[in-house]
């Protein structure tokens, strides 16, 4: 079976997503017969280097062989059970180890399988919990260039407009504060502020993604912005919901990029290299006072009753546990300083060259912001030229960026820099 | 480890879905350490039949061998590639059978991960197909007493209470047409005609879950029904979306319950029994007219950009190709008849009790309808005494319902029924 063979049957049926089909026609849709490590290689024989962990989520690399001993062992036990009035091991142990990760007042968790579910989770929950203390809040905020996720609520609270605005009429509206990757910390702060203060009581929590707006083209701020986001949180007495879906696990340079500012936010959701990359699995994680607001006889109504099939799925529970093992013994966070100040050192650069306007890095993430080209989707040129060198990125727009997974070798992480800084320096 | 320890640790930590947490402090949370075919097994050594699949995910049995062989050989190969300009062989077989499978209009698919996920897309495309064409129908039509998940746009078109009327505040409003299932069939379509009338021009789609409203207590109606809601929805130009997330792949009797009907929906979602209970997945299937409403230049701004990071997860696409292998290679639906006719014969002796309202069946889906108990959870009530034979089911309230995997033996059907109509009988 060859490339164009498993391509023309996929075209006959498959929507792919973020996708519009017609540009299949003359870029080609790639199959994937396998992936190993760093590497995945297609029908014809090429192997690419998988430079965006496949969207975000691969940590450690394609069929990770101490994954795949613990999946292999997994599915001789349990595959999954519900997760109403049972549990199981792994997710009682993957509960225990991600609480002792994150900040200290996050001591509870709920379970989902995706992304937007865990936004979805976040913000009834917020909204809940006030409503159980007789509170009607019915607003949220969250800031421009935000991207949370797809599913209704999720779109609602986001602001990229690629994929939001088409939405706007079955959508509920939402309050949009500054965000201080495109404006001043102190100027974003104090639209903050004002917009609390206009609609105190009626705001159930403020939703950020921390140091790093992804989707919007990895916009990066500071974490002292976090910082005294959560100071006005407690001032008004909203809840802070840290959306760590693209960012957690390592991807800033430290476990959690709300590590770097200090502080707690109220709730803190958690996906995508959760399973490092294998299978969907979200989860919530909230403090004590939240849990308690739940809390009381079933005849009171107060029940948060949210409730997904696959909540709580138990490979994808002792997947992420295996995850957690090679943080664990093969010291990750650690490790990656040096291929961080690697990355740093060697995209330097990108900075002398005319078309560029920017370098940015927080951690194994790095951006390189672009001139626009008008009439031009240099996105799908560097993509492509970089194909044939080897080498997979996926820009966003005129934003070319690196977040490869942690098993990259410094070697690898070299020939992505060269490769992408030719296309960039030559061929734009 | 044994059960208490073990529930400890889990309560210190986790909130279990569609609880009120504090019933754990009476009725115990119950570890499960193993499951094998029909069965799941607790740390203390206690077996129950998994008379609900296991919030009706499962299929084929707990880590069934056949399955377990395919994920073993698929981690080895490939476990997940970006599903965006990539592509991988068990997402096209699995397109591709699908789609064999399901009624001929259908011919796309877009892949996601979770049921909610595959309502959302459902009711985004509907809407966007208009909005393509110049056209802004911003009101969706859905049956009282539905269900169709939790985030914020499925639930917004749900109509179950106990899990939406506290967020109606932060739900955008959507139209409810009376449900066959509660009044008669007649009247059901005049309603739906009205509100189509009254909406003329506004309305994108109309969504239900075909033969049985699962979650509102396996609410059943006729499939003609169906038949002449899809001559309303072509009379005036709304699209029909089929919920076939919980009914679907063999619950109701045949593969998919529309087949009852002899029609096909505009777009039919998929998720649960697709990967036999093992892992998230979701589908959603529609017609080359919706798929050609987004073919265009990319400039024109019209592309369906929705992306979950493990939509077409190349993991739960294996497993659900595994999943119909079994289909096919054990003729299971054809096979199920026996054991449907098995239960309509044995669950009859529950019509001439005193506290019973009405048994009825769709297929491998049974529902004991018993008197409500004013102050009295006799759901919980039935768990318990059933757990204490062996027996897990789960009550809807005052809805007693069985929907077996389908690797249940005759005598398995056998007990569960009996063990239930000996507690119903006597224990009430």
């Amino acid at each position: 079976m060859t490339n164009s063979e498993l391509m023309k049957e996929d075209l006959k049926h498959i929507f792919h997503p973020c996708s519009q089909m017609k540009d299949y026609e003359t870029i080609p849709l790639i199959p994937i017969k396998s992936g190993k490590g760093a590497y995945i290689k297609d029908f014809d024989g090429n192997e690419y280097l998988d430079c965006i962990s496949s969207w975000w989520v691969n940590l450690f690399g394609h069929s990770n062989d101490y994954i795949n001993k613990k999946i292999k062992e997994q599915v001789e036990e349990l595959e999954h059970v519900i997760f109403a009035g049972f549990t199981h091991k792994p997710a009682v142990d993957l509960a225990k180890r991600l609480i002792a990760l994150t900040p200290e007042p996050l001591q509870k968790i709920f379970f989902a399988d995706n992304g937007s579910s865990a936004i979805e989770i976040a913000l009834k929950m917020a909204f809940q919990y006030f409503k159980n203390k007789g509170d009607t809040r019915t607003q949220f905020i969250s800031l421009q260039s935000s991207y949370h996720g797809e599913t209704m609520g999720a779109l609602a609270v986001s602001d990229t407009g690629l994929y939001k605005d088409i939405y706007n009429d079955i959508l509920i509206q939402t309050i949009k504060a500054k965000s201080p990757a495109l404006v001043s910390e102190d100027e974003a702060i104090e639209d903050m502020k004002k917009l609390l203060e206009e609609n105190k009581g009626n705001i159930s929590s403020v939703v950020i993604e921390p140091l790093i707006q992804c989707a919007a083209g990895m916009l990066m701020y500071d974490a002292s912005y976090i910082k005294r986001l959560r100071k006005l949180c407690d001032e008004y007495g909203v809840f802070l919901i840290a959306d760590e879906i693209a960012v957690g696990f390592g991807r800033t340079g430290t476990m959690f990029a709300c590590e770097q500012a200090g502080i707690s936010p109220d709730f803190l959701c958690l996906s995508k290299g959760i399973t490092g990359g294998y299978m969907p699995l979200s989860v919530v994680l909230f403090t004590d006072d939240i849990y308690n607001a739940f809390y009381c006889d079933y005849n009171e109504g107060k029940s948060f009753l949210d409730s997904h099939s696959y909540t709580g799925n138990t490979l994808a529970c002792a997947v992420a546990n295996a995850v957690l093992d090679i943080f664990e013994n093969e010291n990750i966070i650690e490790k990656n300083k040096e291929k961080i100040e690697f990355i740093k050192e060697k995209t330097k650069k990108f900075e002398t060259l005319e078309n560029v306007v920017e370098v940015r890095q927080r951690g194994m993430v790095c951006a390189i912001e672009l001139n626009a080209y008008e009439n031009r989707r240099i996105n799908l040129e560097i993509f492509q030229e970089a194909l044939k060198e080897g080498i997979y990125v996926r820009p966003l727009g005129n934003i070319l960026y690196f977040m490869p997974p942690y098993c990259f070798t410094f070697e690898q992480l070299e020939k992505m820099i060269e490769v992408t800084y030719k296309i960039v320096s030559t061929k734009l």
